[in-house]
């Protein structure tokens, strides 16, 4: 598979060294996590927005609502910049300067195209579905036609795409090290906790595998 | 204390009832996390950059490289959004279109300043270890002048600001309730794992309490 092109654009300029153009670099972080964050222009003024996302193939796919500013606007087919972030941890180091976060990133920069075929959002929203919980999908009263149409789907080709990925422990200064500072990495993970049943669901119901065994592959 | 006063730019339009502008809830959300999203144009290109930012006051501060593609823009004044979203939970539905997730965001509208004073930076990123790392400050060797300059720390007046809030169970619609699937809230938290030490520390170093009782504030 050839990189995704590396433009002025998308170019990782700080720490250059952090930057990743090919596409498995890519994909495993968007595979890794559900919330993407939008950047779109109106009149000049950046907004961004927190949104659910997914992947399939070389396309990016986000949704909401049609009654959103975000929507309504990406609709007109106006530039857009996708980011997603991962947090692994936080790096101590031992200067204030040297401080820094582990993480990977990925910036996809595009124009958003509405998804408007009922059978392809049926299926983008499958596909959502089915990911974060195998299985479920099947389980669930199928959406209805007026669902579907206050559903609006976006997506993007990956083409302009950069990854930033830091991984391990702090870089300080060489004469730095002589110092009696503990200095480290702290993990962080997004971690499930206990499932928290619908207080209206109907008695007997039991856990279902996709919620006990959910895992996040992050 | 006055609310954020809401504008056509950031009141909340879909689902208005999760919108929230008054600063107790605001500083809440953005005291309880470290790693915002910037968006910010160039050339009619939106960027979404992630970065550490920590709030005082009324104001938000983050910070970089001078190398960056972000600072070297927003050292000229122009627009930005700084966005900051909590992800805490998964929220599984009895049909594809009532799943939602559990969130806290901020959307901050406004223009960046730069801080360009040594001191005012100095205290900045004090302020920024020092709320992660309570006492550890102290502990660092001092920023050398050279590093109080390959700092770039912008800041931000709050002013135009909104929040975004989903809390509790799935809403389905009143007739699904009497469909047999579990429905309910995957709880998800960014948690701390094992610290992880420096393979280059000292000899007999112990772990400071601030990272042995470290606790994100979410």
């Amino acid at each position: 598979m050839e990189n995704y092109r590396r433009t002025e654009r998308t170019r990782v300029r700080r720490l250059p060294e952090r930057g990743h153009y090919d596409r498995a670099t890519v994909h495993a972080i968007l595979d890794a996590g559900f919330i993407c964050h939008v950047g779109y222009v109106i009149e000049g003024q950046p907004y961004v927005t927190p949104t659910a996302y997914w992947r399939e193939g070389e396309r990016v796919y986000w949704h909401g609502s049609s009654a959103s500013r975000m929507l309504r606007n990406l609709a007109k087919g106006i530039p857009v910049c996708l980011t997603v972030t991962h947090v692994d941890g936080l790096v101590l180091a031992r200067t204030g300067f040297n401080h820094s976060i582990n993480y990977r990133a990925v910036m996809a920069l595009g124009v958003a195209e509405q998804v408007t075929e009922e059978e392809h959002k049926l299926a983008a929203l499958k596909e959502f579905v089915e990911r974060l919980y195998p299985k479920r999908w099947d389980t669930l009263r199928p959406p209805s036609k007026q669902e579907l149409k206050a559903t609006t789907v976006f997506s993007m080709q990956l083409d302009e795409v950069s990854a930033k990925v830091r991984v391990g422990p702090p870089h300080d200064n060489a004469e730095d090290y002589a110092l009696p500072i503990w200095a480290g990495v702290l993990p962080l993970t997004l971690t499930p906790g206990m499932p928290e049943p619908d207080p209206l669901n109907l008695a007997g119901l039991t856990l279902p595998e996709h919620v006990r065994d959910f895992v996040l592959e992050r």
